[in-house]
């Protein structure tokens, strides 16, 4: 079973996913934690996330990798988030193929998966390429995934609604 | 009884919260217009708004107190717009923690209110911090809001969808 | 009928306005391409979207004046996509009442269409007066043309919710 959640920041997508996860998981789920860069913003964020979840996870670092991770796993994994791992992949210098190669075999494995999601195209476009390229590569890539999950969730105001 | 109209610039979510509480009051409702920096950009969209309303409603001005002004006003309330309000609080240097005392209280009251608020998540991430701890802010204080609205109105071109 | 499709930047609302055209068409469609301004990066987009619909469409291209292709046009057509022709429109120094007009002309057309948009107002206001008037506009004209379709559609990670 895959699952989406996007949203817009702070829409509250996280908590919602987090809260998913738990009530659909009999064993303990996995938090895969996908940040790389921290600056003090950051971590005022990761510190929430973390306080957040409290012992109700188990917590996994990785930035780049994530397939590995997710097949060497045997409980139900939440990748937090997607679009920190896109920002990774861009900042590496890995091309929108790579991801969806990589995103593909995720797709593929028989798991249980929440991927949470920026929702990032519906402002105005911005006029530097590289933000123009991060919003293709995320809409791209969120079309990809929603494509292979069973049940799609869009968060406004901390409500979801599931649209697939 | 209170309600959350939420959407992007110039989605038409003012205008549909406003026919809104118009057809569900019995009494004229009070428009509490949170205005309080005026250019000749604003003043444009200010008399837009004005001339949409009409007389159907008495209008109050408060960019920073609204908690006071709703609570002694007996009619129900259109907050136009939270997002205003935020920024204002902003401006005044008041704190996250301020603004969810104040909109706190105002949830607590036992009235008919229904908020307006600008959905400024679903774009790129901007790069300079204020915008970012405008979105955060604005965020966290709609998932508040909307947590304890009866009902949650989400609005794109002109039509909005009832999401809780 | 006509029917709307809305959504952000690579939201997938191109393709499945495509894909609902043909499907609800019995004769060959038209595609009305209203791309003017081509770089580097707009070809590739183009590209992508000629290889994505191959043979199914008959292609026109007009950039501003559309009101007088699809009116001596037989068959279905899909307007491709409006938010370009507003950016045209505005470089060519027409107001918004001119595009009010052209588009109040081609809603009243008896005539099968299928109109696409980008959701650009969702982010932060942006600080320059042109990205806030294009906001401006094209939140305008969305409401202009969703109040007369049968149809509209909000596109997120390449799911098309049906809004009215």
């Amino acid at each position: 079973m895959k699952t989406l959640f996007i949203g817009g920041i702070k829409s509250g997508k996280s908590i919602n996913a987090q809260k998913h996860i738990l009530k659909n998981s009999i064993t303990k789920p996995t938090y895969l934690a996908t940040t790389e860069f921290v600056d003090a913003g950051m971590k005022e964020r990761i510190d929430a996330h973390i306080e957040n979840r409290g012992d109700d996870f188990e917590t996994l670092e990785e930035p780049l990798k994530i397939y590995e991770v997710i097949k060497t796993n045997k409980n139900p994994v939440l990748v937090e988030c997607v679009s920190m791992w896109i920002n990774n992949m861009f900042y590496h210098s890995f091309s929108l193929e790579d991801m969806k190669k990589e995103l593909t075999k995720i797709l593929e494995l028989n798991q249980d998966i929440v991927f949470v999601l920026n929702d990032v195209g519906s402002g105005i476009i911005p006029d530097n390429k590289l933000s123009r390229d991060f919003i293709d590569a995320s809409g791209k890539l969120s079309q990809l995934i929603a494509s292979e999950c069973d049940e799609v969730y869009h968060t406004i105001a901390g409500i979801s609604t599931r649209i697939k």
